[in-house]
């Protein structure tokens, strides 16, 4: 029997560089996980591969996908949906390995419903002041945008509480390794390996 | 503030290398836990030194601290008290280092319900076959004496499910690399981090 995958769930605040560290997850070696590939309605830009950059679908198809629950979370952004096909995820689990997903907090916060046995790992700021430079220094906006995105931002880290661990993302190595400790500590923890044990106790 | 310490409790089946993989951990590099002293009541040996090797104490001074609930576990071998102070592990707790104790299973228990908050490891044999040669393969003990050994090692891997996470030692290098991505995440935890964060959310 082949021990099902975990589904690994990388989160946090706008502007926080989740998507910098995931690339450079994946650009290290001794890697046991597998991307997961969101679908999309929107068209196919030159270059791009159906399964391996998203799963392309009309609108009708996504739409039913929705009905059916078969959507592990999804949004609508700029007229196009964006989301997780549950199926893939399940094939991939089943198959015994992980999957890394990289997502948006209300996206993650959807996902925890369905699959509340994953991994939720929260990326934070080195601190909140720096959030807030981050937040402020991204252009010359007026301060009530400035303040209504600081607003956000605060309630996004009291969500952190909904998350299973919250590395800082101070350096983006450290970070990576942070999050590999992770991913390689949770495949030890008993509540997931203890069926492997009970069955050796019952052949012997 | 200085941010509490973990306890960091590491047992297993007799016969499994606790103690191996304990020494290994304190020879590799960047360890920042203290290895938990223990007390006993036995006589110095030479070349011991009083707070190193053990804290050495009469049998009425041991037995003073047992009766104020000063010994976090504590059990006689060959008519000696040997056990882990309790007052020496939460001042270090309370320094910011984390504690590392390598115990028995009954001791480890003892412990658990005193500190529930520490992260508890189980060191595994590679399978229970294995397990069973290392038992019979120590001598040439009656088969009862050997089947009662079994008993007792079932009986401990099925303590397995009161711990957090489940090592197996395969070969002692990988059980060391398991066990310090265990400490690095257990860091990590929303759980044991989120009060940081709390405060920075008041600060601003």
């Amino acid at each position: 029997m082949t021990e099902r995958g975990l589904l690994i769930v990388l989160s946090g605040p706008s502007g926080v560089g989740k998507g910098t560290v995931r690339k450079a997850i994946f650009e290290t070696e001794g890697n046991d996980f597998e991307y997961s590939i969101s679908m999309t309605t929107r068209q196919m830009r030159e270059g791009e591969v159906e399964g391996e950059d998203y799963f392309f679908r009309t609108r009708e198809e996504f739409e039913e996908l929705i009905a059916a629950g078969q959507m592990l979370e999804y949004a609508e952004y700029a007229g196009n949906y964006y989301g997780t096909p549950l199926e893939y995820v399940n094939q991939t689990l089943d198959q015994g390995k992980d999957v890394f997903l990289e997502i948006e907090v209300q996206g993650a916060m959807k996902v925890k419903e369905k699959a509340p046995d994953g991994v939720y790992i929260f990326l934070t700021p080195p601190d909140l002041s720096e959030l807030k430079s981050r937040i402020v220094g991204r252009g010359t906006d007026e301060m009530s945008v400035i303040e209504q995105r600081m607003e956000i931002a605060v309630s996004e880290i009291e969500m952190m509480s909904h998350y299973d661990y919250a590395v800082v993302n101070d350096e983006v190595p450290l970070a990576v390794k942070r999050i590999k400790d992770i991913i390689h500590s949770e495949h030890l923890r008993v509540d997931r390996v203890i069926h492997r044990y009970i069955k050796m106790i019952k052949e012997l």
